[in-house]
């Protein structure tokens, strides 16, 4: 059985929720609180001791980081969605460091900025925001998916955080070729919607 | 042949040189002049459009990113130093997404700011970099190497910025399972040393 250590309104537990769902794998999702403290309480340390989310248990397989879970799910349950031979696997992980870093840099924090009042630089984050939907966007005119030419776990890794820059006020309808990637992605069989992405039901 | 953009002093670069010597795999470095901004010149950005260094050429096939080039090479040419199943991939993926994060947002810019004068939040790096030194040295408590109980890209990943980290003004020798960590990985064959790492020429 799966147990995914999750809160509804973290990105990095999207990326896993979509692909568990695009699998078809059936999971428990534990509640974490997150934004009232939860993950520093010991019971979620001995879990993880970095106390973040995403955490994964595949029976007595623990791996945390929402990049390393996907990765691990692919290579588990889907080899379709990672590498299939080291050019593969190197072209996919460029996205994965572009997910945790770039994307973790910028789109991310602009978004726990104005959801949760995180104080950041929020001038800073919004400048590298759109320099990552600019990259996103060129690497993206001429392609359907980030990597390999299929949908790999490329896209579901940085597809969250892009989806839901709005919350950031990034400005995500002048990017069009990155529009057309996240209408793509919404197609994909087993797509799952989280709050603020395509799909959801409006928020009251 | 295989072609390193690259640069004496980054510590990206050098996760990259240190496998390829581990590996015995010769390769042809081109220096990329990016305190003095090479790396926006039009000749890099039609290399790597992100206009960042390392990035390895290997025949018609390119990569970037430190940690995907890491990847791409052991997969490649050392199956050893990357996960041979499912779990062993995810295990040390965790660990190139902890460098590219938490790494990358600590102990790297803590040691560009005193090197390169970079405007940073300085504290913030330097407390960021504190709980980074406290969680690795936790981890190395009963551990060997980072991942899989044997010496793989995780460690290679995250050792040169904690190698230099004394350069960003971190207490580096209040580590005691991350110093012991520091002298297995320079034991391995192969080790090569850059300015600021154990077995370099002192500076000049």
């Amino acid at each position: 059985m799966l147990t995914l250590y999750d809160h509804p309104l973290s990105g990095n537990c999207h990326k896993v929720r979509l692909l568990l769902s695009m699998l078809g794998r059936p999971y428990e999702s534990v509640f974490v609180d997150v934004p009232n403290g939860a993950n520093r309480q010991d019971w979620f340390s001995s879990v993880n001791a970095l106390e973040q989310i995403p955490v994964l248990k595949d029976a007595d397989y623990v791996v945390r980081d929402s990049q390393a879970i996907l990765l691990y799910l692919a290579q588990r349950y889907g080899p379709a969605w990672a590498g299939s031979n080291a050019f593969e696997a190197g072209e996919i992980a460029q996205w994965l460091s572009f997910s945790a870093n770039e994307i973790g840099n910028s789109l991310q924090p602009a978004r726990v900025y104005y959801l949760l009042g995180e104080e950041i630089d929020i001038d800073l984050a919004q400048r590298k925001g759109m320099r990552v939907l600019e990259q996103l966007d060129r690497h993206l005119e001429s392609r359907e998916w980030l990597a390999c030419g299929r949908p790999t776990i490329a896209d579901l890794a940085c597809f969250p955080y892009v989806g839901l820059c709005r919350e950031g006020r990034l400005p995500l309808d002048d990017f069009a070729s990155v529009l057309a990637w996240i209408g793509r992605i919404t197609a994909l069989s087993g797509y799952v919607a989280m709050s603020g992405l395509p799909g959801a039901a409006t928020r009251r």
